[in-house]
């Protein structure tokens, strides 16, 4: 399924829907009528677990072009928001794990030259969460280094801890597509929260593709451009850490839990890393697309 | 006010109360005979604003000593949680903010030696929370240098956006203690989040005093024992930002919300730091007091 959080209208409460074809079907109406209660949110719908899932694939192929009176919406007459508008936690994000951006870190930032051996954690607050096509904050009176990172998100979907590389793929509820910003001359000592972590830092969606229809993570190509440009064009088998080793690495000692959502890094071509450094400035354009999931486009503002 | 989580019972819910005495009076059934209704949930009592720690503290004081039947229990008798068992997002933790800790970590850790000229931000997600008396894991196949950091906890009361220094304290609903547990051989790439975000990492409590009870928050006594030995000895007012100047820095770049949290660094003293180097192992236990709000005490367990 492709699974969205949507407004009606502006006015309208957000609720969970699936894209099919041209149209969101709403879960909440669609499993009313079908006597399948379903909620109409999407942290919800995670927390049902994976049974939910096929359940519901199903309940949405018996339908597919009968929909209820109601049920379903043009896709372009409704308000996309971020998949999760609001997350339970940080987002945890992974810095330098493609190749090449460790050694463009290395050269434009502070970061080692050497390939990092464990994977390296960072977070954003739930407050940096934007959906499509919501502008990226500009405040000139604290960054002139506001970059760009296209990410592949992987969203987790049953309670992890401890778990092996072997059945860490099991524990994924879908994926999804997040820009990582970063306000470089914002780092403190070393920590990235800051730089990463303000508001509007986290553009996320358009959809969450579960799963079930994408079995391999690392596979899919992964692109952003600024003003119509590329500047990032890469493709998830570089990473250097896979989604399966990140999620074991991290349950080790973190309990992952539904919700939770992981941006797996980014590849190079940001805007530090480039010779001379380019950054965002308000009126620009990023536009953002991973394989198989979507694209996210937003302009950034000044604030 | 005192505010606690507990549990009447081993089997109860987690309500909300306040310590009066040596009892915990339960603010939903207070308020019920009150017929003034309060909730039982910490989040959702911050949630209420202001005007609620006012009429919460004049009900309680029309009440003393006169309780209705049911509504009060020897605080013997209960289990206490951490005030916030379940935050709603990542602990802001910052690092570096007492100036003889910021020369004991330059020595001991990758830290620099000058003084940060802006507060160090790192975050621990909500799964480190533990509750007065609760084991702090000692996972020895992830970590042999665990260390101890008594710290003085800020509670988010309303939400704050670019907040002045001069009005900061006033979006404070109160203060707690907090340890701030590192594995210190968990930083991965200068970053923090995972020594100091695995699970049991964040003892919290024991109560929530509110601010109205702490207009200085900057002349507290905080100390640390490790097994009856005094370990850390310091007060809040060698911080190297004040609490106001912490939010007004944060909340400069990212939005600060009811029932955030934070952990507002360690004076000197930490196991890092001392030579030789000290390490939390099985069976210690850690003690961490804050002047006028209390103390917390953990055992470390092998997990």
């Amino acid at each position: 399924m492709r699974l969205v959080t949507y407004r009606a209208d502006t006015t309208g409460a957000a609720r969970l829907g699936a894209v099919v074809g041209n149209h969101v079907v709403d879960l909440a109406l669609l499993g009313a009528h079908a006597g399948q209660p379903l909620p109409a949110d999407m942290l919800a719908f995670i927390d049902l677990g994976p049974q939910a899932v096929a359940s519901t694939t199903a309940l949405l192929q018996s339908c597919e072009g009968r929909w209820p009176v109601g049920t379903a919406r043009p896709l372009a007459n409704v308000k996309l928001l971020a998949p999760i508008p609001r997350p339970r936690k940080n987002i945890f994000g992974i810095g330098l794990n493609y190749v090449e951006h460790v050694a463009e870190s290395s050269r434009a930032l502070d970061t080692a030259k050497d390939l990092p051996r464990q994977p390296v954690l960072f977070s954003k607050p739930p407050t940096t969460v934007i959906g499509p096509g919501d502008a990226i904050e500009h405040n000139a009176a604290l960054t002139q280094q506001l970059d760009w990172e296209v990410e592949l998100a992987a969203i987790i979907g049953t309670r992890a801890k401890r778990i092996s590389e072997a059945d860490a793929l099991g524990h994924v509820f879908g994926y999804s597509v997040m820009i990582d910003i970063s306000a470089r001359d914002n780092r403190r000592a070393g920590q990235w929260i800051y730089s990463k972590g303000m508001d509007t830092y986290a553009p996320f969606g358009p959809v969450i593709v579960t799963a079930d229809e994408i079995p391999d993570p690392q596979v899919l190509d992964l692109s952003l451009k600024v003003n119509g440009v590329t500047k990032q064009d890469s493709n998830t088998r570089h990473m250097l850490f896979k989604v399966n080793t990140l999620i074991a690495d991290i349950s080790a000692g973190i309990t992952l839990e539904p919700g939770d959502i992981i941006a797996t890094g980014t590849p190079e071509g940001v805007g530090a890393g480039r010779s001379p450094q380019e950054w965002l400035w308000p009126g620009d354009v990023v536009e953002a697309t991973v394989q198989h999931i979507g694209q996210l486009r937003h302009p950034v503002v000044a604030v």
